[in-house]
């Protein structure tokens, strides 16, 4: 989550200058695949293709706008080095690509970072500094550091060179499938949407540009309804959780974006499950927006060659791993049985013989005997299993049923 | 797991044979990237090249070799029809060319199967049978099929046309990486060993080839010692649990292959988990086994430059969940601490607050008032936390301590 950008005058962006960008960080980023991906045009019915930003060293796009900027320090500012406040992929791209040119950077970050993120960034080079309870700490920190120690501050959207770095994916996206006539890019604080949306105009005028914002942060469709953004809560789409739209970012897009779409929480779950199992690739929450987008409203993109950016593949592993888990529930294969019995020996044998038999694997039994819903002399029992789908966890419950047993799914 | 490959006579598979079937199945198959890997390179120490071939419409290598096979089919062959006995990624493969060339397929699984993977191969058009409770009874019932209804058979690798098939992969990883002089390989029944083997000494005789076996299906390894094959129990590597080694692929193999690397479980496990964390890739346990090889033994590969084929990605949603979940307990972030308190009121409220000013998060509290550890009047607590690593989980414990409760890491 970062906070609102300073909105400092700032010259435009150009296509010139996005081509130039490109020109400076190639040979010194991966330059990523877009392949048509046929599992995720039969599971949707559509068209679609996917540009692989997770493939970068530091899993995300951030690296393009971060080279093309440390590539542009002039040389007392390469001595003096660069900040920034993120622990996210920003701070990663910042990190490996000011190290790589040999340039010292400052990455500040809340005190309860987990640590993985910090000794990963610190792997990279980067001094690490703890400060602040939120995020708004650590960029107040951030910015006081650079006034004490004379650093570059490189803010992660609202900067013209950030931007201009961020517009070369679209440049990639457009050499790898020419025939795109739709991109659906996701939405922080705008960089990546308002670079590759000049670039992709630029190129081809008739392309629609389609952008997505997490619903609990619609900071770009709120400014262009005159709206007062009511942006907060803890979404799966941190790395697009951006309060305020950047002023530079807002102002180029603006005119370029045909549409935004606003995506729930248990859409963007279900599109990391899918890019999952059916492309079998990794998207963070906000990398997944733009499938996400998709998933939302299919008909926007029926019979339209479709170009969705994966824009990162950091998730954390728990997370993740909950994801799926939840996708199992939703899908039915993670079933929670429930039923009142006697509270006498044997019942427990008899009823998970009966799931056993079934085919039904018991993941966990609880036992309440404390419930009002039982009798005094009953139990209450939660039996979790996993199944082979929906369709085989009615067909335990019916044969629970036939046996006396009235249990039912919670 | 497939069953013993019946030993017909059959011709040997030559590196033009591997050509032509390059010819043949080019345009109706994806052509797979093969990529260095810096960030799997970095987390090893090594120069990790990886040949996706995760990214085939099935998920999975066996499409070029049932491609191959389908487009040799005779007409009659083609009016007649096509069976193998598989749940797994040949299932898939065949189901999906057979129907893109008009070919009838019958497929027939244990009546066990998962629904999701009986609805995957019947959506791709394949006729389904469900029959018999293990693997070779449903081998044995599509033997009789193919008697009853005039089928062609398609074994899933002792064929020297699905040999050949599969070798195309090396012919795709030498174009794109000509420098690689180590190759690793899984071996289940031996077709993607064979058919690579064989064209990768052709194009560059000087290159190595590893092989790699899962520790409790050892069935090349054993082959080439004349030791008698053990092979059972339950591998999460399951699409390389293969008792016995085809004997033309070991018959075209033997020769080519440097030497084999047994893996054992966990470190499957860790290798899923690191294609996800670093690779930003979905590998099955066999679609592992390359990375598994080069974890088990990475003296081996130093100052090499080494490619490992990522065979597939069909990993059950359920065990990926699990395999990340204690990936995570390995490295410490999640814990259950134990510790025997006092059976009064308020106990829980103090030890949680103090686990919560940590940071660590509670994921579930049990108590166990019978355990004979805990004295008449206390009770044994587990709480299971998940905190930033394994040294935050050491200062909860210490906090714990610093306030009299006797926490330890079960």
């Amino acid at each position: 989550m970062a906070t609102q950008a300073q909105a400092a005058p700032q010259p435009a962006v150009t296509y010139a200058d996005i081509l130039e960008a490109a020109q400076r960080i190639a040979g010194r980023i991966e330059r990523t695949p877009t392949h048509h991906s046929r599992p995720l045009s039969r599971a949707t019915g559509l068209d679609l293709w996917v540009k692989y930003e997770n493939q970068h060293e530091t899993g995300a796009f951030k690296e393009r706008g971060a080279l093309n900027r440390v590539l542009q320090l002039k040389p007392d500012e390469k001595a003096r080095g660069v900040i920034a406040a993120s622990a996210g992929n920003h701070a990663q791209a910042l990190a490996h690509h000011a190290a790589a040119q040999g340039v010292p950077a400052v990455i500040v970050m809340p005190k309860a970072t987990p640590n993985v993120k910090v000794e990963q960034t610190r792997a990279r080079g980067a001094e690490i500094v703890l400060e602040g309870e939120t995020f708004d700490d650590a960029f107040a920190h951030a910015m006081k550091l650079r006034e004490a120690r004379n650093l570059v501050f490189v803010h992660p959207f609202n900067d013209a060179q950030i931007i201009a770095g961020q517009g070369t994916a679209a440049i990639e996206m457009l050499e790898d499938a020419p025939d795109l006539d739709t991109l659906v890019i996701p939405i922080g604080g705008g960089g990546l949407m308002a670079g590759m949306a000049i670039a992709a105009k630029a190129i081809k005028p008739s392309i629609s540009i389609i952008g997505v914002e997490a619903a609990m942060y619609p900071s770009f469709h709120a400014e262009g309804r005159g709206e007062k953004v009511t942006a907060h809560g803890q979404t799966i789409a941190e790395g697009i959780a951006v309060k305020q739209i950047g002023p530079l970012t807002y102002a180029l897009a603006r005119d370029l974006v045909e549409d935004i779409i606003l995506v729930d929480e248990p859409t963007f779950e279900r599109a990391i499950a899918l890019y999952i199992s059916a492309e079998k690739t990794v998207a963070e929450g906000a990398g997944a927006a733009a499938l996400a987008a998709v998933l939302t409203a299919p008909e926007r993109f029926k019979g339209r060659k479709t170009g969705l950016v994966l824009s990162g593949g950091n998730i954390d592993t728990r997370l993740l791993a909950s994801v799926l888990e939840r996708s199992m529930v939703r899908e039915g294969r993670i079933a929670i049985l429930r039923f009142v019995g006697d509270d006498r020996p044997g019942i427990l044998a008899t009823v998970t013989r009966i799931i056993g038999d079934q085919g039904g694997n018991i993941i966990q039994v609880a036992h309440h005997r404390m419930t009002l819903d039982a009798p005094a002399k009953g139990v209450e029992f939660d039996i979790e299993i996993e199944t082979r789908d929906g369709a085989h966890t009615r067909e335990i419950i019916a044969a629970l049923k036939a046996a006396g047993y009235d249990a039912r799914s919670v």
